[in-house]
């Protein structure tokens, strides 16, 4: 119907004119042209966008595109890359389980116990629920004479296909065990047993557990959390939303250790290298997180948050990162994530990195019918 | 941290000028207080953005936004409700099964082969792969003397857990049955085969079934196919941009035969009233398809598509609906929907219809944390 190759006609995302006029003529464009229809965009709010950072492709025509922000700084909070609204109060959700480990670390707790690298590198991870993730969280509880029963962070069938299907075929259902934050939890359950604390109801954001996490975030990310907005994680813990800036100087900091007390700093310095030593446990089988760590050799540690979020330490080059994705898409933030961390590393035309940077979406015969990649200048003279 | 209900600071939802000349200013605002940072937004383009439709709440916090864009018609294009550039090419993935379903019956296939209610609700749907619907699908090819052998869409495993759990244990592995498609294709097959037309390779572009659906959608939506962007769809089969706006107004025509030839405004009216009539076995248990056609209680034809679409026809009002998120994610597809009928059919305040105006998120606990709606100002004030 229209030859290979050959760009779709009407189509926005040829425009990359950075005119302000010229934005708010086409924003207007559309409403002007339906000025007879009743009622139409009444109370639709312009809110204030963020650029297009990734565009969805079908064949040769984008499909969908995501907007969102992507910060990289310093431990000192300079700027190194910046795009879209990069202060904005952003719920961090699990990408930022390296800091809720610190007190497991910290406190003496993960020595005293005997815990191994996996077991710290589990401790901060969103994990599959296959069964090294499962049997090193009921380990890690079973050291401090605990089990899954303790855990608040309710039951989750795994994420793989395989070994739901174990579950089924065995007639059993999914326990605590299985839920992804699983390995977080017990990291809380034997930081509180080793300290004196009861770890009953370690959830509530008034309970010692969590008041020793918050305190952690307000160090590490910089901010008073007595303002911020806080909601309910899926595992139903606290979360506050926090700058998206702050939590790419806080990743810089952890990696790094500028900034950060010398107690904090070798923790931090110790969850990133067990991260990267098992980077199986922090994810598993087919995930981004554990390719990427690997993939990356040991110069990044990389966590992903539900709702689109991406944090990212740079230990080498000093440098934190934080993106979010406004809509909330994994696959969107998966790939800015990449192209942002291939220019850091100098490996943009890695074919190492190919699959992160440009993922393709296939049919259900398994033949590629489009992609997902950044917008083509994201980042393109970027080099620290 | 902060007293339940107050509004969090700093969150720009609370904009609702439309006036572009301040988008254009807040738009531009982050870029120049980014000054410094080294090649920050270099090639990142200000591509026009739809207004944010849809807000996902975790506590009183807005975490992701979705932007997009909605269309209501008549069948002559009038447009009664718009929001967004409804101008866009749209890939209408299986939002148009309807259409493609239009052979099967004007053909005289569901006649010669005694297809049932069920069947005709079955070739439009985009099902779970539950037990009716996959012994269905087999049913139909069944009449034609074929099997799933022949069907082009790939295996895929079913929706559900349950359902996943059945094959797992019986130690089989999911068929093309299964996959959602399996009516559409098996519909294609009964066509093919009373027609006259070898089956073979039906999906292809230059195939005489997909020639006919082709056509069939040239004169639904009013546009020519010639040169328009062609992408392959999940199942295998050829998927056009469609204007948004033309799409509406094609599913008004649907819906009240207005604009169709006398043989096509019968068979889709028999296809909308075989999907009322068995909502089930248009997509299944738990779906928003399935209970929107339920509680819409014969008033509402609706349909899904990947990638965040949504058609709808209203046949009493002579109505017809169109939803793309630009993100492509389903969840803010439904609700946009959902406030767009809930207005047409001023049920905007029954309690039946909170569940899709307002879908709760849960933790793995099942207590609610937050919240997916449509932005308070949609449709307010809209009533046809």
């Amino acid at each position: 119907m229209r030859p290979p190759g050959s760009p779709p006609a009407s189509q926005p995302h040829g425009e990359r004119h950075n005119v302000a006029h010229r934005i708010a003529l086409r924003l207007d464009a559309p409403q002007r042209s339906l000025s007879s229809a009743r009622n139409s965009n009444r109370g639709v709010a312009p809110v204030p966008a963020d650029p297009v950072l990734v565009e969805v492709r079908r064949g040769d025509h984008v499909e969908s595109r995501h907007r969102g922000a992507a910060v990289v700084t310093d431990a000192a909070g300079r700027l190194v890359f910046a795009v879209g609204d990069v202060a904005r109060l952003v719920f961090p959700r699990s990408a930022i389980k390296l800091i809720q480990a610190l007190p497991l670390v910290e406190s003496g707790a993960a020595d005293a116990l005997g815990l191994s690298t996996a077991d710290l590198a589990l401790a901060g991870a969103s994990h599959n629920g296959e069964p090294r993730h499962v049997a090193g969280a009921a380990a890690m509880l079973a050291r401090v004479g605990r089990d899954e029963t303790c855990l608040v962070c309710g039951a989750q069938w795994p994420q793989r296909e395989d070994d739901r299907g174990r579950l089924h075929i065995e007639g059993r259902t999914p326990t605590r065990l299985h839920n992804n934050c699983s390995g977080k939890h017990a990291g809380f359950v034997c930081f509180a047993v080793h300290a004196g604390i009861d770890p009953a109801g370690y959830g509530a954001v008034d309970h010692p557990v969590q008041r020793t996490i918050a305190a952690a975030i307000e160090d590490v990310v910089g901010v008073s959390l007595a303002d911020t907005p806080r909601g309910r994680d899926g595992c139903s813990i606290p979360t506050w939303a926090l700058p998206l800036d702050g939590l790419a100087r806080g990743f810089a900091r952890l990696g790094s250790g500028t900034g950060l007390a010398p107690t904090r700093a070798r923790a931090a310095r110790r969850l990133i290298d067990a991260a990267i030593a098992e980077p199986f446990m922090v994810a598993g089988t087919g995930r981004f997180c554990t390719e990427m760590l690997t993939a990356a050799a040991g110069r990044v540690y990389v966590k992903t948050g539900a709702e689109g979020v991406f944090c990212a330490a740079l230990p080498d080059l000093g440098l934190g990162l934080a993106v979010k994705i406004a809509d909330g898409a994994t696959r969107a933030a998966e790939v800015v994530t990449a192209t942002l961390l291939a220019a850091l590393l100098g490996r943009r035309d890695d074919p190492a990195f190919d699959r992160f940077l440009r993922p393709p979406i296939v049919d259900w015969n398994g033949a590629t019918v489009g992609g997902v990649a950044a917008i083509d200048g994201l980042a393109a003279d970027f080099a620290p």
